[in-house]
Order: C-alpha cells, then sequence, then structure tokens
C-alpha cells in the first residue's frame, strides 16, 4: 500500500487521493530520485496525471511543496504557546506547544523521511529550511512576550525550544517505533537540563540533575 | 578619533593602519550608509584609497568582508571545546569555549554594531549569517563527540551553546558598559539553566533553580 493511500484511510476513500496529496507525493519522489533541481512542475504534474495549471492552483513554485506546511505549523506552535498553563515557565510552556506539533505535520513519516533527505541534499533547500526554522523561533519568542516573558528570555527559550524540536524530530524520523512526538519532546527537553546542569560530579557545589 | 585609530592603538601607529583594516572599515562605512546591495568593491578601494586589486588580495568578494572572520572563530572555539576541562559536562565545555571568543572577534565593538545593523537590513546577508552559526554549531557538535559525548547530546549541547552565543552577543553589542565577554556568556548559561528548569512554583515535585 502507498503512504499516500495510508493517508487518505483516514478518511477519504484511498482511491480517491485529492489532487493537492498526489501532487505533493509526485513531487517528492521526482525531487528524491531524480534531485530537485532536475525536477520541473511539468514533470511533477505529468506524474501525478493531472495538468501543470492544477499544480499552480495548489503550490506557487515546486518549493512550496517542501516548505507550504511550515507556516501552518507555525500558527499551531504559537497558538499553543499562547494557551500553554499560565504557570508554566518559559521553556516548559514551548514545550508544551511543540509536543502537540505532530498533528499537524505537514507529511506522514515516510514522506517527511523522503522530505528530508531531499533537503539535505541541496544547499538552496537547507538554508531555506534554516530560515523557517529562524522564522519559527522568532514567532515562539513573540509568543513569550505576550506571555509577559521579559525579551531576553523569551528569545532564548525560543531559540533553547528550537534545539528541542529538532532533536525530537530527528528522532521521529529515525526511530520508527517510536509514534508519540509529545514523548519525544519530553525526552529532549530532560536531556537538555541534563546536560545544561551536570557538571563535575566530584564538585558537591554544583547542581546535578 | 575613528575607530579604526582605536584600534591600531594597540599595537600600530594610527597613522599606517594596515589595507585590510582600512578594506573592512571602508566597507562597512559604505554597506552601512549606502546599502550592501548598492556598494561596489571599486567604491570600498577608492574609500580605501586603495586599487580594487588590493581589495582582492584580501578578499574574494565584498560579502566575504563580512564573513571572513567567522572562520577563524570557529577554528577556535573548537579548540576551546577539545581543550576544555576533562569533567566538564558537555554545555560547560561549549561556554568555557564560548567564553573566550572575545578574543578572537573579528571586529571590536562599534564595528561590530554597524556590522550587524548590514547584516539585519539584508536578508541574503542574514541567511549567510544562520549558515554560518549553523556550521559553528555543526563544528561544536563534533568537537563534543571527540570527547566522547554520544551524538544526541552532542548536538543539543552545541545547538544550546549557540543559543547562549546569541544571547550574550545580542548584550555586548547592546550594553556598551559591558566588556567581559566571558561574563555575558556564564550569564547566558545561567540563564538558560533558569528557564530550562523553573516550572511552576506551587509544585513541589518540580525542581526549582
Amino acid at each position: 500500500m502507498s503512504m499516500a493511500a495510508i493517508r487518505y484511510s483516514h478518511g477519504m476513500s484511498r482511491w480517491a487521493p485529492d489532487a493537492r496529496v498526489r501532487l505533493e507525493q509526485a513531487a517528492l519522489e521526482l525531487y528524491d530520485q531524480h534531485g530537485y533541481d532536475q525536477t520541473t512542475t511539468t514533470q511533477i504534474a505529468k506524474r501525478a496525471g493531472l495538468t501543470q495549471r492544477t499544480f499552480f492552483r495548489h503550490f506557487a513554485d515546486k518549493r512550496e511543496v517542501l516548505f507550504d506546511g511550515a507556516g501552518r505549523l507555525q500558527d499551531f506552535l504559537v497558538d499553543g504557546v499562547l494557551h500553554a498553563p499560565t504557570h508554566a515557565a518559559p521553556l516548559e510552556a514551548v514545550a508544551v506547544a511543540l509536543g502537540t506539533a505532530g498533528a499537524v505535520f505537514p507529511f506522514e513519516r515516510e514522506l517527511s523521511r523522503q522530505r528530508q533527505r531531499i533537503i539535505l541534499a541541496n544547499s538552496e533547500l537547507q538554508e531555506r529550511e534554516l530560515i523557517k526554522l529562524t522564522s519559527l523561533s522568532t514567532a515562539l519568542a513573540d509568543a513569550l512576550r505576550q506571555r509577559g516573558v521579559p525579551d531576553r528570555a523569551a528569545r532564548l527559550a525560543a531559540e533553547a525550544g528550537i534545539a528541542i524540536f529538532r532533536s525530537a524530530y530527528e528522532r521521529w524520523l529515525d526511530e520508527l517505533d517510536q509514534d508519540d512526538f509529545g514523548q519525544l519532546i519530553r525526552d529532549s527537553l530532560e536531556e537538555l537540563r541534563t546536560i545544561t546542569n551536570r557538571e563535575d560530579g566530584g564538585n558537591p557545589a554544583s547542581p546535578v540533575a
């Protein structure tokens, strides 16, 4: 069964995947097999059994197939930070939000792994990914400031949040038996606590995690 | 007295600044006043009272004036991580190295502030800066792995280190009475500890920093 079929099986007949999903799947396959630079929107539309006009009804360009979901994810996470429990510390509030991100990941895991390979193979796409993460960091810091967190702490917590997110996301891509993204985020936060606090075990004055 | 003169006063007659420093200063002035995109290497050389040929003896292109120091800084920090005290925890080792970075900052503070303004005004330069920081993060993680830190902890500590570095560096740029970059790094690490550990103060089960 194809990954697209798995995805549709949640709510849609596997025999009627919508055009957008077919285009995404076709694009990822082509980028992965032939290279991102070598692939044209004509080829993507053809592989999806659709017209190029349909492609451009869904995506501004071939790069958007890979990054279109980042804006939705960002809005979702900002909302999560704003609605985290009132007393949560800054990084806790970020972690609570990040822990729910699995619900809006743009692609299911196998397509996400394909997407990751494509991005790692292309420096322009890597730059784009960095920019999206920086934009996410800025948005999370804004949300923390709205919660009353002072500016510097807000920016530091947002960047630490991005570090946690990347670490958890890499595990989610690699460890196929691990389905609970929320747990991966909690693990990463715990790991950050450990590496942040543990000092020389022989020094009794230092805080030990 | 110009900033260049202040810089030269350490070891060189202020009347004989070397060509490289004159080119840097001329470039930063022009980028800041007229915009990075609008400035040519011809104009930089002219403002520095030198030939374009001399410019290209020192820099591959006009962008390198801004980023040339990043490689040296990276080598210096990697060396610092490798030689941090044996028992230092991963993020401690990174912080020890970062705390010494002030010694190899490519520009003194006023020029660094000018450089920051130039970069914030230009998205291409912002991307370049992000890429340099990512490269630094990768290099720091490599150094931690060489110290025997497991891969995931190494990457997380390196990214947390970058977050600390950015926070301290922004303060160094903004707080002109603060000269001790090592102290700024220690402050940032402490701040990260606080935001990482503090949870709801009313929850007795949670670790409170």
